[in-house]
C-alpha cells in the first residue's frame, strides 16, 4: 500500500488541473512530439508489430478446452478468461428470456494513463499495441493493460513496462481511479480500473510508446480503429468542471437513474456452455441458429512483439457492425447528451447509462421495437442535425474478433423535441463526467462517445 | 413514469435546502409536535401494537419449508426471502475460507421518508412500526417500508400508507435516492432504495405516524432501540455541506476505494443449506457448531396491527451484542471520522466503509486478529476520548431477531496519531455525506453512524 498523503494538513482539490487539461487539449499540434514525428513512430510501429492470426478449429486449442459435464470453454490453469452459458430473464424490451454464451472473468484489469508534463503542457503516454482480435493491427493504447496479476501478483509487472508506476503512486499524483464496467452483452460483470497519474519527468517512453498531448490524442480518436477501446474509457473518466445548471439537477439525474435500476428485473443464472438453447456448436464455431449476435471461434496467433512468440485462444466474433449514436442538443446554450437507462445481462446492476441509441441493425432486423426504429431514423437525424462526429472503431482486440462499431454524435437543432422519450434524460457534460467518477453509471460505449464528446466540444 | 422536470429551463439544486435542513434540525423541541405530544402518541402505539412472538421448531412453520435436495429454506410461493447457504473464500483477515447460511432476497424494497414544511420548519413523517424481531416492540420507522412488489406492482400500494408519493413523486421534489447495502454478514447482495421526498400540506398523519423535525428525531437517536435500522439508513442519505477540504481529497478517497475494491479477492458461491460445513440443523435451529455467529430460528407472530392477523417466518438470530464505535478527531480543527474498507461476503462488491471497528466480542475471542485488538482497546480509547454517541440499537427486525448492537462515537483527541492503520482513512463529515449520494459505498452499520454523528454535530 502506498504510503497515505500528507497527514494532519487539510487539502483542496487541486485547482488548476481543469487549466492543466485544457491547455493541453488545445495543442493539437503537440508540444514534445509533432505530428509528423507521431505519424512516423506509428507507421513504424505498425511495420514493426507483425501479428498473424489465423482462425482455427477448436480443437487445435493448446490449452483450452471444453470441460466435461457443462462444456465451458476453459484453459487449463483455469486462469485469463472462460465462456460459459447465461440465462436470462428481463422484465422489458421486446425479448424476455434468452441463453447465451458470455466471458467469465473475475478478475479486475488495470487500464491506465500516466501523464507528465513537458515543456508546461500535460502528455500522455500511450502505447502502439497489437491485439489479435484488431481488424488493423495496431492501436493507441494506453501506457499500460495489466491483468490483476500483473499489478498485485508475485511477478508484480515482469514484462509489463511502466505498471509499478501505479502500483507505488502517491495518492496525490492520481488523476482518475474509478471502476467501469465493460461490454454488458458478452462480458458477465467484468470490470477494470481505469486510472490517470501524474508523474515527473524521470519517466520517458520506450519504444512502443509516445508522449503526446491531449488535444492529439483526441485528434487520433476521429480516425478510424485508431484509439483502442481500452485508451477510450479511459480518456473518459478524466476530470472536468464542476457541475453546473443542467434541464435536470444532479440529485434529478440520480433519481432517475435510481428509478430504473429499482424497477428492472434482470434475473441472470450462469449455466453450462453445453446444449445452450438457441445455440449450435460446430468444429469451428459456436454460432446462433439464425445467425444473429455473435460467435465464439478459436484463433492462433504468432506475434513478434510480446514474451512469447505464439498462442492459440478462443475469441467473440461480433456478426453486423454495431452502432453507437448519441444525440445532443444545445438546450437554452447549454450542451445536453441524450443518455438511456439500459439493461444488458453482465452489467453488475440491472442498468447502465447508454449512448441514444446503441445496437447492431442485422440483430434487430426481425425485432419490432425501439431500437429498431432508432436505427432506422438515424439517416434522417444526420441529414437535419449537424454531425459532430463519425468514425468506426473496434471493442478490445483481446477478446472481440474484427469486432466494429460505428461512433456517431450527432447535434439535433430546435425542430428536436426537447422531452423526452421514456428510459431517456438529457445531461450535461459536466454532469456527466461528474458521474463518471464512480463506478457502473454510464457503460463502455457511452464512455466511449463521452471520450469523442470532449473532442468535438473542447 | 412520474413526468419529468421543466424541460428547455436550465435548473440548479435547491441552493435553501441544506438551511432548511439545519433549521429543522436545530429545532429539537419540536413545532407541530411537541416532546410531550410525541411520547403520549408513542406510549399508544406501544400499547395498540400488540406482537405476541413465540420460537416454534421448524416443523410449525406454516408454508415455509426445506426444500428438497438442497434445503434451502423457502416460502411455498417462491416469494419474500429464503435462507441459502453461501460458501465464501476471501484473501485476507483471520479465517480465509468458511460456509454459512445467508439469507437471498433480490428484490430492491423502498425504505422512504416523507417531508413536509409546516409552520416554516421541515418536519419528517415518522412511523411507530413493529416488527417481529424487535426486542422492544414499537420502533419508530421510515413512513415507507415497502417491497417492490408493493411499490410498483400490479397491487400498488394497497395496505401500505403513502407509497404512492414516492411513486409518483415529481423529479424536484426529491431529496435523496439512492441504493444502499443491509448487513453483508448476513443477507446476500440485498439492497434497499433509500428516499426522502418533500411533500405538500395535503399529505397529513395517519394513527401511527408523527410529524417530528430532524432534531427530535436525532434526539430519539439517543434513546436504547428506539430509531430503527430502516430510518437510521435514509436519515444517513440526507444531503449536507458541499465537499470541502480534508486530510485527503476527495479524489485520493475515490483512489483508496477503488484500490481495495481491485485489490480484494471475494469469492461466493450459493450452495444449499443442506450439510454446510460446520452448521448443524436441529428441529430448532441452525447454528455453528461452535454457538458462534448466529442462529436461524423459526417464529410464531400473533400480531393486531396488520392486515394479516398472524403468521410464522424464519428469523437470523445474532449471537452476542455487536459493537459499531467510529472514532472522530479535529484534525486541524476539522472533524474527521475514521473509516475502514471492510469485506464482508453479501456484498454487491468486494468491499465497503464500515465504521472503525465492527465485531461481535464473543465471535473475535478465538481469533487473533485487528477486531479483536480493536474491540480489547475500546476501553481504553472511550476513558481517554469523549464519547459522542453511546446506545444499543437493533438490525432490521422483520429478518432479525432480538438483534443488539451497541453504536458509539468517540472524539479522540491530539494525542491520537493522525496516522493512519492499513485499510483505514480519515474522511470528513461533508466528504461522507458526498459519497452517500452514490450506491454502496458506506455498510449498513457506517451509515446508521453517520446519521448518529449528525445528531451530535448539528
Amino acid at each position: 500500500m502506498p504510503p497515505t498523503t500528507g497527514i494532519g494538513v487539510p487539502r483542496h482539490e487541486e485547482q488548476q488541473l481543469q487549466e492543466r487539461l485544457a491547455r493541453s487539449a488545445s495543442a493539437v499540434d503537440g508540444v514534445a512530439t509533432s505530428t509528423e514525428q507521431f505519424e512516423k513512430w506509428f507507421a513504424d510501429r505498425l511495420a514493426a508489430q507483425v501479428h498473424e492470426v489465423v482462425p482455427i478449429p477448436f480443437r487445435d486449442l493448446r490449452n483450452w478446452s471444453f470441460a466435461e459435464g457443462t462444456g465451458n470453454l476453459v484453459h487449463d490453469t483455469g486462469r485469463f478468461f472462460s465462456v460459459v452459458g447465461l440465462h436470462v430473464r428481463v422484465d422489458d424490451g421486446p425479448v424476455r428470456e434468452w441463453w447465451q454464451p458470455i466471458i467469465r472473468q473475475a478478475e479486475i484489469g488495470l487500464l491506465g494513463i500516466v501523464v507528465r508534463e513537458i515543456d508546461g503542457v500535460l502528455h500522455l503516454l500511450m502505447q502502439a499495441k497489437t491485439e489479435p482480435g484488431n481488424p488493423n493491427g495496431v492501436q493507441l493504447s494506453p501506457t499500460v493493460q495489466a491483468t490483476k496479476s500483473n499489478y498485485t501478483g508475485v511477478h508484480r509487472g515482469r514484462g509489463v513496462p511502466y505498471v509499478d508506476l501505479f502500483r507505488q503512486v502517491a495518492p496525490h499524483r492520481v488523476i482518475a481511479d474509478v471502476l467501469q464496467s465493460e461490454h454488458g452483452a458478452w462480458f458477465y460483470r467484468k470490470r477494470n480500473r481505469n486510472m490517470v497519474i501524474e508523474v515527473g519527468p524521470e519517466v520517458e517512453a520506450g519504444d512502443d510508446f509516445c508522449w503526446l498531448t491531449l488535444g492529439q490524442v483526441q485528434q487520433q480518436l476521429r480516425i478510424d480503429h485508431r484509439v483502442n477501446m481500452d485508451a477510450r474509457t479511459v480518456l473518459s473518466c478524466l476530470p472536468g468542471p464542476a457541475l453546473d445548471s443542467g434541464v435536470h439537477t444532479g440529485t434529478e439525474l440520480l433519481h432517475w437513474i435510481t428509478t430504473n435500476q429499482a424497477l428492472h428485473d434482470v434475473d441472470t443464472t450462469v449455466v453450462g456452455l453445453a446444449d445452450l438453447p438457441g445455440w449450435r456448436r460446430s468444429d469451428w464455431s459456436i454460432s446462433h441458429e439464425r445467425g444473429c449476435f455473435f460467435s465464439v471461434r478459436a484463433v492462433d496467433v504468432r506475434a513478434n512483439s510480446r514474451e512469447v512468440a505464439g498462442w492459440t485462444q478462443p475469441l467473440i466474433e461480433p456478426h453486423g457492425v454495431g452502432v453507437a449514436a448519441l444525440l445532443v442538443k444545445r438546450i437554452d446554450g447549454v450542451l445536453h447528451a441524450l443518455l438511456r437507462a439500459r439493461v444488458e445481462p453482465g452489467y453488475l446492476d440491472a442498468i447502465e447509462l447508454s449512448p441514444t441509441v446503441q445496437g447492431t441493425p442485422e440483430n434487430h432486423a426481425h425485432l419490432p421495437g425501439l431500437v429498431r426504429d432508432q436505427l432506422r431514423d438515424l439517416d434522417r437525424l444526420r441529414s437535419r442535425g449537424r454531425v459532430l462526429f463519425d468514425a468506426e472503431m473496434s471493442e478490445e482486440g483481446g477478446r472481440f474478433y474484427h469486432s466494429r462499431s460505428r461512433y456517431m454524435i450527432i447535434e439535433v437543432g430546435d425542430d428536436h423535441p426537447d422531452q423526452e422519450p421514456d428510459g431517456f434524460r438529457w445531461a450535461t457534460l459536466p454532469q456527466i463526467t461528474w458521474l463518471l467518477q464512480h463506478r457502473h453509471y454510464l457503460n463502455v460505449q457511452a464512455r466511449s462517445l463521452i471520450a469523442c464528446l470532449r473532442a468535438c466540444v473542447d
